[in-house]
């Protein structure tokens, strides 16, 4: 590994990060909170470390893939590092604690440590939530703009940050590639922004809320979430936003520019809208029998919450822990479905389901010819035995860790469902789980090692597991299988 | 499908069956218990549809897979129908609740719907862990020896009947594969009645004890299953066995023609025995300091339930319900990891776990490699990517069944765990799962169509999903995937 280059550009990063900051340092000082000096200490430091490194390592002209993988995951954890400082030294709460909140917010998880959101200084709200605008796109590929600025090619770490086993060439070259990306997340944003405002919330709300449905994060500036807002207006809006933060943002690209029939012909987006359709339907139906009693907050509430979980953002309307079993199943199963590949969302990615689901298909066919060749298409476009491979053992290798973790988690002498729930929705990005982690409650109570070990979790689905892997493996790793 | 030469296997099975339930009958007339008249009404009522069968349709020269996945299919689903009869006539159950409790025996699952066990019939009782001892080498393999006299070729039989993906021939001829099985069968099962009987176990506990362990059943003669020994041999004796025969029959033909060392070879059991071995003792553990706080008591607990659960058995020395969350996760766990293929037991099988393992190891590897062919090897051969997918498609299959499944038992408004290992413990084949179907109770409370869901599970998990999928798949399945 050339650590020369990894620590240069996490120079870059860090400095980067510093002026990120100044948002919220803008908003202390505009409210006078106590976050206003731990702000200014943390910029300082931030881009002190960052100038610290840049300059003190040169340029190089290329990276290996080994360096790409290091930088992500390295810069993930250096942001993720400086941007708890705010949290930890205004008081709010402890070091781990507080690493853990913007691990959740940079990996768009949106788990919270915090009980009492409501009086939280309005500068760490807004950093909170920020975090998870940033790391939606990837704090990487917000800075691609400026890699080549640095000299270097920058395919390696598009090819590691970017979420799902298509990377999608958008446009040939990259810079472009993330330019296309980047007026796309603003301008969603901004139209989310405006539509919330429209409806009646205040500024500060509408971009917290639009920073965790954009990032598919989750962070909220109200203790009851979405639920704090009885108009269905806004539910809607922010469902739907939450949808569309879900879709494979190449897909916008060929939409935009007059391509709109490729949008409903990508075989992801139909079973993803599909997905959302019949869960709805289901939970609704459900919702309508057993508990609400009232055919339209069913579908509203049903079609907000799952929208939320498929898409792994995590927002609540009501407290689904308190929903009946089969809806409940349904909620925990699409927290391992997963939004599509190539969005801001977690999961395992409804393409990968797709190609699972093509499988299963294809054996079942074999059984009538059991000659026949039937390669698996995609889209029209036959997948490589390579890829299949490679699907199938990131879906087994999800599995193995959820199961692990679960086990780890459940030493805490939680029950089995608060442990299940707690890794699905740390490793899926997702934020709340079942029973005790529910969406009225939080992770604080947790031990250190189980928040550390969470933090892990968040960051290896964020990384699609093997970016780290590759990079812990030990380097005489046996290819013998 | 030959519907004639179909009709004519099932005829010559129900024959046998009607063979099989003497030994009850004659309990029945010894106890001079109520089940007397049943047994005898069923016997005449099953050898006579037997016989119109098959003088009714003429015999053939071969068989098509599909008449072969037909015979397994029906044979498990008529000697189920009829097996039921002497519990209905007897009048202890209703005819579903009878026809759950006997698909439940056949399939080697041994969950029951009786909460009060020990005031049945002697017969019944006798009947109900028989069709264990029958199952345990399918009812079909049983009758393999037959089949040559009927002057068919069997081997499309046996691939479907034989659990899991290797089939592994014995030997060349068929007829002589069936027999060494069977001789193995019989030698374990009368070793196992003389252990338990000089552990001071009636004969006829012994019998049904032994029933329930070699054929992985778990059907108990004691309202507390093996609980209700206070020995520490008998509970031994009876892990064991159960861990004899979750190994792959065609090794103990190697084993007893001297090449004992191929046994310790062999990846799959040597997997099975590190799965075994590390889970009872991290169970042990987690017992002697969060409950038991004895450390014999503990391994002793841990190692019986351990062995009892991967083998797919289901019998219980103490209500594992209660024991600590990460005991209970690692047994639920252990639902989907099943036994070794070509064992009695049901479940994912071993072989599976073990090349999806390989599949994540070489993805890693491939991640340092990237250009490197790194073949699967089982046993140093060569698996063919043919078999991978199968294995795939299986575990992705046995998912999506189990997902689907919890969802629709959830519709009874129980709890989720209660749901999910609902289904574990029946398409697994194993019988209690956690909570409401924990080890002390039972499945009676479900509804008529949940129970008849849950008896489809059990024999799709005992045939290996893609047997019954493949004869009630329409036959236009379209192949283009």
């Amino acid at each position: 590994m050339n650590y020369g280059i990894v620590l240069r550009i996490l120079g870059s990063l860090l400095i980067i990060e510093a002026g990120l900051m100044l948002p919220s340092y803008f908003i202390a000082i505009f409210t006078d909170g106590p976050d206003k000096t731990p702000f200014l200490l943390t910029i300082l430091l931030t881009a002190a470390i960052g100038l610290a490194l840049s300059v003190r390592f040169r340029r190089v002209k290329s990276i290996t893939a080994k360096d790409g993988l290091a930088i992500v995951t390295f810069g993930w954890l250096a942001a993720s590092a400086m941007g708890a400082l705010p949290l930890y030294l205004t008081g709010v709460a402890g070091y781990v604690d507080s690493l853990f909140e913007i691990v959740s917010g940079f990996t768009t998880t949106g788990a919270t440590i915090f009980s009492e959101i409501e009086s939280l200084p309005q500068g760490i709200l807004f950093w909170r939530s920020f975090t998870h605008w940033i790391g939606g796109m990837g704090i990487l590929v917000f800075t691609l703009a400026f890699l080549p600025a640095l000299g270097i090619g920058g395919f390696q770490i598009y090819k590691a940050e970017s979420p799902g086993p298509v990377a999608g060439k958008i446009a040939p070259r990259l810079k472009d590639t993330a330019k296309i990306l980047y007026i796309t997340y603003i301008t969603i944003t901004l139209s989310e922004v405006v539509l919330l405002m429209f409806g009646g919330m205040s500024m500060f709300d509408s971009f917290v809320h639009t920073f965790g449905t954009v990032g598919t994060g989750g962070f909220s500036s109200r203790n009851l979430s979405i639920g704090a807002y009885d108009s269905s207006y806004i539910h809607i809006v922010i469902a739907l936003f939450m949808v569309a933060s879900g879709v494979n943002f190449s897909l916008y690209y060929s939409f935009f520019r007059g391509k709109a029939t490729d949008l409903f012909k990508d075989e992801e987006f139909r079973l993803y809208l599909k997905i959302i359709g019949i869960s709805s339907i289901a939970i609704a139906i459900d919702l309508w029998l057993v508990s609400y009693h009232n055919l339209w907050y069913s579908l509203r509430d049903a079609f907000f919450q799952v929208s939320s979980i498929i898409t792994t953002t995590g927002y609540a309307t009501s407290d689904f822990d308190l929903w009946p079993t089969f809806s409940k199943g349904i909620l925990f199963i699409l927290m391992f479905v997963g939004a599509s590949a190539g969005s801001t969302g977690g999961g395992m990615k409804v393409i990968r389901i797709l190609v699972m689901l093509k499988l299963i298909k294809r054996e079942i066919g074999k059984l009538f010819h059991p000659r026949a060749v039937m390669p698996i298409k995609i889209n029209n476009k036959i997948m490589s035995n390579e890829t299949i491979a490679r699907i199938n053992s990131f879906l087994a290798l999800y599995l193995v860790l959820f199961m692990f973790s679960t086990l780890m988690v459940s030493l805490e002498q939680v029950d089995l469902i608060t442990s299940a729930s707690t890794v699905a929705a740390t490793l899926g990005n997702i934020g709340p789980g079942l029973e005790l982690v529910g969406p009225t409650l939080n992770y604080e109570f947790y031990s250190i090692p189980t928040k550390l070990w969470l933090s892990a979790l968040m960051l290896l689905g964020r990384l699609e597991l093997f970016t780290i892997i590759a990079l812990i493996a030990p380097k005489n790793w046996r290819i013998d299988v």
